[in-house]
Order: C-alpha cells, then sequence, then structure tokens
C-alpha cells in the first residue's frame, strides 16, 4: 500500500484542545489547526492568558471566525484530541491532574525531554522511555499517541508560510487512534501525517529534536524531517 | 550559513575501508562509493569472502575498474576512512580487536543497536548511550564519528537508481572528521551529508531505524530521512 492509498478518518468536525496552548509550540499548532479549519481550544492555567493568546491568533490571517476558543487545561482536556504542548518539567503533574478529564479522548503527546548546557542540546534519560510512556502510563484510560515532535514553533506562526515543509511521525499502539492524528496533521497544508511507529519507539523521535536543534544552529534553519520514499 | 555556503573538503582522494563489507549495508555503500569514485577496501574475517563480495560489486555497472578491493578487516581498518558496517552483537570485540590498526583514522560508525521481537523492532539499551559512543570509548586514538545509519541496502544496491533520495545526518565531537564525512556522504549522487550534533546525540539517530523499519512495514516502501529547510 502506498501512503496515499491508506485511507484515513475524516476529522474535519473533530475538536481540537491544546494542553500548554500558550507556549510557543502550542500557538503554532492552535493557528494551523485553525487555519486548516479546525475548531480548537486553547488552554492555560491561567484563563486569562489563554484569552488573550486566543485573541491573538484569531487577528491572525486564514483564521475563520470563532475558530479558536480559550479556556483552563480541564476544558482543552475535553476536546475530541487533545494535543500535550507542555515544558517536560511540567509533563506528568499536569497529566495526572487531569486524568479523569482526559479519559476516553485521544491524547497527542509533542513534549521533546531534553537537557541544555554548553553544548548544546541532549536528550534526557526518562524512566518511561519516553514522554509518550509516561503519558501512557499515567493516562491508562486515554488513548495517547505522540506527534508533532519536530515542528518549528517559528515556522508554524508565520502567517506568510502556506504550506509547511514538513512530515508528522505519527506513534502509537492504538492504530485508530494514530489514523485520527495522522488525518489530523494532514489537514494542515504541507504536511503529512506518516505512521512511525508503536509508543516504545517514540523516545528516539522525541530526542531528534535535539539533532534538529544542532542543524538549526550549524545551517541557521528551522530544519524539519521529510520522510522519503513515500 | 545556509547548507551548500558552508565548505567541505575535498575527499575524492581519500581511501575508504568496510569492516563487515560483505553485509548487505557495507555491500551498498561500498557499491555506491566505488560508483562515486572512491577507492574501497572490502574487509571481512575470511578473505575469500571479501574478495567474493568484490568480485561482484566489481562487475555492477557504472563502477570504476578496480576501485573495489578486498582483504580482510585488518587491511580495511587502514584506509583513511573506516566504516563500521557490522552486526550490533560484533560491535565491541571487533573494535577492540582493530583498535591499533585504527588509531589516528577516521571512523564512521553506521551500527544500529536494534533489537526485534513480535511487536517489530525496538532500541536496545546501550550502556555508553549508542553504538557510536561505544567505538569513541573503545578507540580512544581515532576520530569517531557516526553515519549512515538510515540508508537503505537495497537502494544503494539497485544500479538502475541513479541517485540516492536520502540525506546523511553525520555526527561527531571533531568537527574536521565530521565535515570529512559530510563530504564523503555528498559524493554519492543525490545524497548531502548534514552534521547532526555531538556523538551524545547518536543514540536517537541510530534507534530512529526502528521508526524507518516500521514505517518500510507499513507502506512497503524504503524509506529514508530528507532534512527539510536546509
Amino acid at each position: 500500500m502506498a501512503f496515499e492509498d491508506i485511507a484515513l478518518p475524516d476529522v474535519s468536525g473533530l475538536t481540537v484542545g491544546i494542553l500548554g496552548g500558550t507556549g510557543e509550540q502550542g500557538r503554532g499548532l492552535a493557528y494551523r489547526l485553525a487555519r486548516a479549519g479546525q475548531q480548537v481550544t486553547i488552554g492555560s492555567r491561567v484563563n486569562e492568558k489563554a484569552t488573550a493568546v486566543a485573541t491573538d491568533l484569531s487577528a491572525l490571517p486564514h483564521v475563520p471566525p470563532g475558530s479558536i476558543n480559550a479556556g483552563r487545561n480541564e476544558d482543552a482536556a475535553e476536546q475530541d484530541v487533545v494535543i500535550v504542548a507542555v515544558p517536560w518539567a511540567g509533563h506528568a503533574d499536569l497529566l495526572t491532574s487531569l486524568a479523569t478529564h482526559l479519559s476516553g479522548r485521544i491524547v497527542v503527546d509533542c513534549v521533546n525531554p531534553l537537557g541544555f548546557d554548553k553544548q548544546g542540546p541532549f536528550a534526557l534519560r526518562v524512566e518511561e522511555g519516553s514522554a509518550a510512556q509516561q503519558a501512557a502510563a499515567l493516562l491508562p484510560d486515554s488513548r495517547v499517541t505522540a506527534a508533532f515532535h519536530h515542528v518549528s514553533a517559528v515556522l508554524l506562526a508565520d502567517p506568510t508560510i502556506e504550506e509547511m515543509d514538513i512530515d508528522i511521525l505519527v506513534l502509537g499502539d492504538d492504530r485508530e487512534a494514530a489514523a485520527t492524528v495522522q488525518a489530523l496533521a494532514g489537514r494542515i497544508a504541507g504536511m503529512r501525517g506518516v505512521f512511525g511507529g508503536r509508543l516504545r519507539n517514540a523516545g528516539q523521535v522525541e530526542a531528534l529534536t535535539a539533532n534538529l536543534i544542532a542543524i538549526n544552529r550549524r545551517y541557521k534553519t528551522h530544519a524539519g524531517v521529510r520522510v522519503s520514499g513515500l
């Protein structure tokens, strides 16, 4: 089966919540998903921050009126698909506190557990193997996937860029949930959602962000990953 | 500095040795490098096996006469650039036994420490962090880099493919050695050698091969990685 021959579900009617939606990556994803036609809820600990970001994003070009809402993280956690875009430091605590809200939802973890020192970025060792596996352990009643690790927040948020030049590796043990997230990625112009394996292989995808940062520093760019052969 | 503005050294005169040159990946790299104009020595534990592979490869289209030689691993280990393409199981022992021969050489580790079970491939945990870091620990007098992890042996060995559709992430703490390997990768039609960070970030690049295998199984292809934004 070639890439384009594998049918993915119609996700145009699904609502998307973003935990940590006021951070750079969350904001960028909210903008692109709204621009692609999704209904998005920006979540934050502080309601006013979410409201301010939603107002800013709604004013950007190509955002359909009324497509970006604001709320607390609890509100974002009750959408059909919930993207986790929080810093690694707060990952476990936030998911633990939202476990009930996230029950039955498709959760998309895009957190990269990285450290930084004088020599640049490096992958942190995660007890569970990866942020995504930690999420799966903390959210046994959710359908946990991992995706959107390598997107550049700068490029996502730049309204002059019509098409993203990146593929999204989507990982998950629940194939139907993974296919939904692949379809969601594919709604964004220029992106493809590529099935990238089971959650146990998420650690290296998260950690690869350290290599992309090294590439960005070396070549003064915003690098992304494309899968050739598809 | 854009990718094409960073000057790389002229490596056309460098000889290349391949440890484990009779394996699939070694054979494929030998073919492509010879086709690109490099002088290549296939190394093997068993001299006759190396000779048979060198003879086979020399008969393929676009291989300049006399460009592929055969020898023991010790002979391959004394070339200017030495590619390590052995199975992970024998990695440490082989490098230990060849440390003296490899002294002062640029070593290119392309070994992927993977395990396989009913659910497919997964990354093995490596004490030193990665195969490349293990090589660096065992070869303190060599200039250890890591590259060529994601090349498809099938595509490399297919003479009808004019251009590879893949970028090679080259990792290393020795920038000059890394630049040499980048240039070597760039000699192969269609490939770019992209600096991908320090050796401490090699583990996830090696492990990403598990994801590419998952992609290959899902989409019946030979997937590779392209870096966008360069």
